[in-house]
């Protein structure tokens, strides 16, 4: 249990403080004008590079490295490298993966999509994963590929898997917060939402003015006890509205 | 005219000189173990990147930049850059390219090629060019694609240009000598010959134990000059074998 033995008096105040602050987030939340979302265990089921892996018969080898880089034994970039370096996928395995294996959508997510669409909200999807694994999901929540903010693979002439785009912020520690910065600046959200599973998705609130923490796929504790607003499903987003 | 005007006496001694030291050129052919060729101009009778803009309406444009880039006004990897950054080719367009635009190859390059492998002579071709656009001219020379060195373009997993591989040498001036440095140091080649139509090529010698240059397409001054065997054609590099 993380932080959860507390004295009476002091649970009264940490309940207190912590509906204050969900409130707060609930409010921002309601009157959001963009939402940025994560894709792996937010928005989908899933971690993308896992599926892929598992597709590839690299599975095991590469959940190994997923879970020691969770645990930020490493660096963003380095772990991601590390994964590439073993799976070296060709654009043909990347077809094939898109093809034969559609996304799981986490339940909710194409229902409160379309409310946030239908209220003028810009949506964006912000990855750690590949646009290349990505696509197929913004399409399905018919969310603009402009508003797709993920890593991109590079491939030779003929497919060969040829390395990653580090031109991109996403592929390191910290790329988040800065992607999303730069969408307030360029755009001007007054409130920015962004919601995920993960620590980094946490860290990117500031610059977001309110982050939401989704447990609908994955509970990560850090993520559930800091988060002013933590979720099981986007059913309680939806009626928050 | 470029060093021409000597007079008499001094004509006498360039002449020994320029004889003595085709000599030792000539020798060094007769008994090499490895020939790197320059593809652009000297083993295909045009310049490979002109002929794509040429193919994709941008032919003028680039060919402007392509003369800028040979008067030494700018870094190789900066008028690549440039021409690439105008051209911007996708996957379908390099393999538009090379599917309808064959190679085509300098007259007697074939038979070269094929008496030197016939004496266990290693040949590789070395350009600045493009692996994408050269993998066609070295299957016609059956030079395995291991020897051949160029740059590598990057695409996107939708097979849009993503940009050039900076990893390999050739992408930069100076690059040449390196890649042929390289060569001798792994293989232990004691007497390679680099043969191209460039300045960049004359660059590469050394470390080439010694340098052909080629004037059967361009014929370039500096190079012209500079060379202590200059061939107007490839048969005369076959009748010294
Ligand atoms: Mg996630
Ligand atoms: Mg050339």
């Amino acid at each position: 249990m993380t932080g959860g033995q507390v004295c009476d008096n002091n649970l009264h105040i940490a309940e207190y403080s912590t509906m204050a602050s969900k409130e707060e987030v609930m409010n921002i939340w309601k009157s959001c004008d963009c939402v940025c979302f994560d894709v792996d265990s937010t928005v989908c089921q899933d971690e993308g590079i896992d599926e892929l892996a598992f597709y590839m018969g690299k599975g095991e080898e590469v959940a190994n490295l997923t879970k020691v880089a969770m645990q930020g034994s490493m660096t963003y970039q380095e772990s991601i490298s590390k994964r590439l370096k073993i799976l070296q996928p060709s654009q043909k395995d990347i077809v094939e993966f898109v093809t034969k294996r559609p996304p799981r959508l986490t339940p909710g997510i194409q229902e409160l999509v379309q409310k946030l669409q239908d209220r003028n909200v810009d949506v964006y999807l912000i990855s750690g994963g590949f646009v290349s694994i990505i696509t197929p999901v913004a399409n399905e929540l018919k969310i603009p590929l402009t508003n797709l903010i993920a890593n991109k693979l590079f491939f030779y002439h003929d497919g060969g898997y040829a390395g990653i785009d580090t031109s991109v912020p996403v592929c390191r520690s910290g790329g988040k917060p800065e992607v999303i910065g730069q969408l307030i600046q360029k755009k001007g959200y007054k409130n920015l939402v962004h919601v995920g599973d993960g620590a980094t998705d946490m860290e990117a609130c500031p610059p977001a003015h309110a982050f939401i923490g989704f447990g609908g796929n994955q509970v990560r504790d850090k993520v559930r006890s800091g988060s002013k607003w933590f979720v099981m499903d986007f059913q309680e987003m939806i009626d928050s509205l």
